[in-house]
């Protein structure tokens, strides 16, 4: 297991500072464990970090203590963090934390409706702290990757690509979706994926026709389409990758869904770069799909970001009327996916989906395997 | 993947609505997905269930509308399921859904204060609906199982003690930790598991005073006690389980701190039964290593919970004082964990965990692997 270095946590934390004083907060409780650990290396269960202008305090139990003293010794650490053991519980520990510092944002995207009630209630009693809700502080940094998370995911693409080509030998006729499932995430496991990213999809013939199909008891078949969606956990970062197989000779209809489904996936790659819109992105996806007729077979947007998460920002899809308020913008250092699909109920699909990065000038596909239709024991 | 019957689904919504009298709720909106699950089957990444005292609506997206159609036609149904597509975004769907329904509850320990606040402005617009909030209406169902729910830990306990047995041929001198986690995935995945129910630990030598150590790429070397903490996801259900094993003799103070551990293990699963205080079993296992100088030594709870989640009620620790206002008994269905342990830094530690069920007229180890210290290689 690699760490961001303590330099590049320490310019994640001047982010956040310069975030905060925009939103006029002394102090931010970042309750989100992926955003605790962009901000500190902290990979437990259970941490609460509480941002000041002048000091960092991080609330964790027993358990941890161990772990976040051997970070700080390892060059590693947040820089600065004072540990604060929990006692009682998290809720009383935080409040005594924050109680003396005024303007306290929490995270409304992740604070649950309990523990902001019992925490109002609690710092009401006495002193100046107020909460105020912040939604995406930290998240709205995370959303661009820094020079060790690049390096971080575009490792664990090269490995995820490594598997892609090497679980094609174990895609057979005969075999239920439910073992090669398990072959895949072995695969990914002796890969150096820590975990597989989420739970692998293996959807054969008509279970294609959902998008997230769970692997069952079917046996692959002569005539399936094959989708294998899979990912992994490298040093804490996800890549996320797909691809669809046709079990012996493609029929002309799965050549022509796959063809259009590939030059969605293509079409869309190509649009992306620095300044674009994301909807521009799913658009040219999209239309690409409608002119081969497949326009109502592509249900979901065209991709999500990668990171510490296996979903988040930005959203590569349709402009949502009541959420996309803003104009956004794609920026160099946003590490997506790209994939499209095409579902037909009682037939099947297809889904083909690689993560790019958006560089300075254009994009870099961090995965790499091929995209051509390959039909098995052929 | 087998489900619960339609009638336990029936069963369980009746409860909710009892509940829901209590509290004078006219809707429960439920967000949680574990708590979505136990009363509908659904297994998918997104939906909200709306239960009324006279219908239940389930909004989802695109993705899952076949999924829910096919639960209804195969006898696994929520009786009376309404499905409402998403549309626009989630939060629009469900003030749409719960404008007109009077005291609309919600689940504070799992609403985000961001979905929370748009949602109280968007009823605020028109209409009867206010929020109101709810704690752990439907957990405190869960926290009992039913038949089939016993049925399927049992099954799952089954296995997980095959792999326990199975696993001491894996634990090597001479191999990593991370190659021993990534053969007992493999092993759970073998016997039947859709996926480890956490990260495995495998924690050798003075990596084993973590309680929650990542296994990394320290080689098992003679005289080293590993923990080994691993759990599976069968049919949606949790199981969990602990053994510590030697590599080579065990020194004397290894076997005196295991010994000590076994019996905190069977002295607290001796006192499991209906009607007994979780605290009881908890003080048990501590006063146990107490007795023997680990009192310090044991810094986390007895134990937690099994079922749709591997960390759910009831909680068997100490009493905490902000927390536990009432006084909580063990009732006949419940099933948890009981792992005590022992943790010393710069030395190692030792774990051994079971899952038990509370019977009507005491307990029954679900878990069966011998608690015997073993010694690999001799």
């Amino acid at each position: 297991m690699s760490y961001a270095p303590s330099a590049a946590l320490s310019s994640r934390l001047q982010a956040v500072r310069l975030a905060m004083a925009e939103r006029a907060v002394d102090a931010l409780v970042v309750t989100s464990l992926p955003n605790v650990f962009y901000l500190t290396n902290f990979t437990g269960s259970a941490g609460i970090l509480v941002v000041r202008h002048d000091e960092v305090r991080f609330i964790t139990d027993f358990r941890y203590a161990t772990v976040v003293g051997e970070l700080g010794e390892s060059g590693h650490g947040c820089p600065g963090l004072e540990l604060c053991l929990m006692t009682g519980s998290y809720d009383a520990t935080l409040a005594s934390v924050v109680s003396a510092c005024g303007r306290v944002g929490v995270e409304a995207a992740h604070m649950t409706v309990e523990r902001h009630s019992w925490l109002a209630a609690a710092l009401a009693k006495g002193g100046p702290a107020a909460l105020v809700s912040t939604v995406g502080l930290v998240e709205g940094l995370r959303v661009r990757k820094d020079e060790y998370e690049v390096a971080t995911l575009r490792e664990a693409a090269r490995r995820l690509s490594g598997v892609a080509v090497r679980i094609i030998d174990d895609v057979r006729r005969g075999r239920t979706e439910r073992e090669v499932a398990m072959t895949i995430d072995h695969r990914v496991r002796e890969a150096g994926f820590s975990a597989p990213a989420f739970e692998t999809i293996v959807a054969s013939g008509p279970n294609a026709a959902q998008p997230h199909a769970k692997p069952g008891e079917r046996i692959l078949s002569e005539g399936d389409l094959v989708v294998l969606d899979f990912g992994g956990v490298y040093d804490s970062y996800c890549v996320d990758l797909t691809r669809t197989v046709s079990i012996g000779a493609a029929s002309g209809r799965a050549r022509d869904v796959y063809g259009a489904v590939r030059d969605a996936h293509d079409r869309a790659i190509a649009a992306v770069a620095p300044g674009r819109s994301p909807f521009e992105i799913d658009q040219a996806a999209r239309d690409t799909l409608a002119e081969r007729g497949l326009g109502e077979a592509f249900g979901h947007g065209t991709g999500h970001g990668l990171g510490i998460e296996v979903h988040e920002g930005p959203r590569i899809a349709r402009r949502r009327p009541d959420v996309d308020i803003e104009d956004p913008r794609l920026l160099a250092g946003m590490v997506f996916t790209i994939e499209p699909g095409a579902y037909v109920p009682g037939w099947g699909g297809v889904r083909i989906e690689d993560d790019v990065l958006v560089t300075d000038t254009g994009v870099e596909v961090l995965t790499d395997a091929t995209t051509e239709l390959i039909e098995i024991g052929f």
